[in-house]
């Protein structure tokens, strides 16, 4: 045996630098250790469906890996991937883009860990609306900024930005405005008047805003996606969004995302990627550009199917008589209170052992979530009704 | 076209945190970019071979992708590989390891990203023996450190460690001591007296040391390895590995490596990787698992040919009666000085025009390497003789 196993020595973590010592152990992954191996377990807890990655999106990567193709490659991204994300952007939004906008990154969480890392250092703030994923104000923390919860209000009419709030949360060292759009978890999906109001907010103080808006597909409202800071802005507003292949491509384990933001800042984005990961394997980035080019109907299906995995949980949870939420306008996730339930953590561990079904606490998402639990609906509805169905039944039986 | 693209700001770039914006552009990546697409370049300008990775290893992760195995999974490391780590640590070092001390990072610089994080924040001072790869200091950099250069000496003997300027260097905030051994770029290794030193200097300040050993197997002395601070170290000691797969199993372009540590971190290193990509996938993980497993005869046949690509270099170099240096001991590159160019920036770039060989200069590896150059000799004889045939034509030419 090897004594470092035996013998764990605490005082070397009080050795270490305190803002990486102190990192937030994610409530997610707590949920998920304490319960990944329980025998017919239906797990809700993370940002991911039940659909493995498509077969012709991983074949892409297979082809690229007989081909050879795993050496180096450019630390912004194989242009065929920036072009085709371009393509992507032009066609969704409405008005031309440049392959130059945009910068290839081993996920999501790394495109945002950059962002900030370009914002944000010792001493500074970022303002981050919660309940949000908890994974932005982490980040922020451990680059030695502060992040700065500023708590949404919940009413009968759902989740709603307080700009006032927001507004007294700026101080001199506010550097940035971290939204998420449709939100995880609330399903809270700005409207054009939040994000005109968000972003005069912004110049008004000089901010940066971090726009996330990986959920944009999945939106239950009218249009083919939900409203986007590039709706509303211009060119010299200072905008940095990243995003992910994760969850419009069922690629969630690939870990390969993006940057979208102004060429004038490529080559300080292209120095980030170097001295963190130094890029995407280019065999992973074939798929993405089969993903995009090949995977609009995929991602149509996904949608479908997310939305009838909300009316399901919806459904099955209003008849317990104890859960308030509002219907979550995009996203894929339910955000629901239970009346009397007061430690979510508990709560969640319970309907591990009871329900057998895997939800995540809303103590993970920040302030004003804590009486909150957070499930994923993206899935099939016959394992989601099994699994509401068994988490309603502990929630009556203990209500 | 895109407005933005039309018209960069550079003011958007002043908007930025500083140590993001003055991150340092890679001097290798520079000329790699300058050379990209010339017809019948020979790039040894990187810090990997010509051969792509061994298709028993591709197909790993090609059964894994059809497999389904494309959901997010356990941010330490899949089990089954950092059981893998386990045993060929315990067979490499002779003394057994546990899994529990290993940490699978998306690439070795993402290991050195995280480890530095971990260690050094704003204000805090690492220490860097240089010549060296430039990656470490410029992540620490980023996080708002100062990286502390301190030069190696260069004699008739080749490189060492000048220990009393690094005792002069340490400060009440020195935090760290990041040792590359064998050396990239210089080939210096440790000897196992130079290992012991450094422990009882890190002993003495109270200091981490952070041990790149990524080039341990491409030895050229006695021995199936470089010395190791596993060889002289005790369980107490603060020390940090941080290792790649790229190297000795040709997946350069894979971005996996590793992290090993005392298990007591396991929680702050996996909440780091959490919040910085959020772990590796699955499947390129399988294929790590293969390499370790099955890859032994190629990474003896990877050695042998590095040798062999190092006695090439050295021989022809050593001919043009320009060129200063001593054969590596370890690691796969030859630095050597020119007698006559100051300018190795500029050299490195007419070497491409002229030899259409791609090298890299030395001006990217910090104080002390400025008059040097640096060629990866991990590649097939044929064309290392035909591009050190070419680069010494062009030296003579000009001498």
């Amino acid at each position: 045996m090897n004594d470092l196993a035996l013998t764990p020595t605490p005082a070397v973590i009080d050795a270490l630098r305190r803002e990486a010592a102190r990192a937030p152990e994610s409530g997610i992954v707590e949920a998920m250790n304490y319960g990944r191996d329980r025998p017919g377990l239906i797990p809700l807890w993370a940002g991911e469906g039940d659909l493995a990655t498509p077969a012709f999106i991983c074949e892409a990567a297979t082809r690229a890996l007989a081909a050879g193709e795993t050496f180096y490659t450019w630390q912004r991204g194989i242009p065929p991937l920036r072009e085709a994300l371009a393509r992507y952007h032009t066609t969704l939004y409405g008005r031309p883009f440049t392959p130059e906008e945009f910068y290839v990154t081993g996920s999501g969480m790394q495109a945002i860990q950059i962002v900030i890392a370009m914002l944000a250092g010792s001493g500074d703030e970022v303002l981050i609306p919660t309940p949000t994923w908890p994974n932005a104000a982490a980040a922020t923390g451990i680059i030695g900024a502060r992040p700065v919860e500023v708590p949404m209000s919940f009413g009968n009419d759902g989740w709603s930005l307080d700009f006032d709030r927001l507004s007294a949360a700026v101080t001199a060292r506010t550097r940035a405005l971290f939204v998420v759009t449709p939100s995880n978890p609330t399903g809270w999906t700005a409207s054009r008047e939040d994000l005109v109001a968000l972003l005069a907010l912004a110049r008004r103080h000089g901010l940066w805003i971090i726009a996330d808006e990986t959920y944009a597909r999945f939106w239950y409202g009218a249009g083919p996606r939900a409203p986007s800071f590039y709706d509303v802005m211009e060119p010299q507003d200072r905008v940095l969004f990243v995003n992910t292949f994760s969850k419009n491509w069922a690629m969630t384990g690939w870990r390969v995302g993006w940057i979208a933001a102004n060429p004038a800042l490529g080559q300080v984005i292209e120095n980030l990627i170097q001295y963190s990961t130094s890029g995407v394997a280019q065999f992973m980035q074939r798929a993405a550009v089969t993903a995009i080019e090949r995977g609009e109907s995929f991602v149509t299906h996904l949608i479908g199917r997310a939305r009838r995995g909300r009316d399901i949980c919806c459904d099955i949870l209003a008849k317990t008589g104890r859960c308030r939420f509002v219907p979550p306008q995009g996203a894929f996730y339910l955000f629901f209170a239970v009346d009397g339930e007061t430690d979510t953590r508990r709560l969640v561990m319970r309907l591990i052992d009871e329900a057998n079904a895997g939800l995540a606490p809303g103590t993970a998402f920040g302030a004003g979530g804590e009486r909150f639990v957070r499930v994923c609906f993206a899935r099939n509805s016959e394992q989601l009704e099994a699994a509401m169905s068994r988490v309603a039944m502990v929630l009556t039986q203990n209500g």
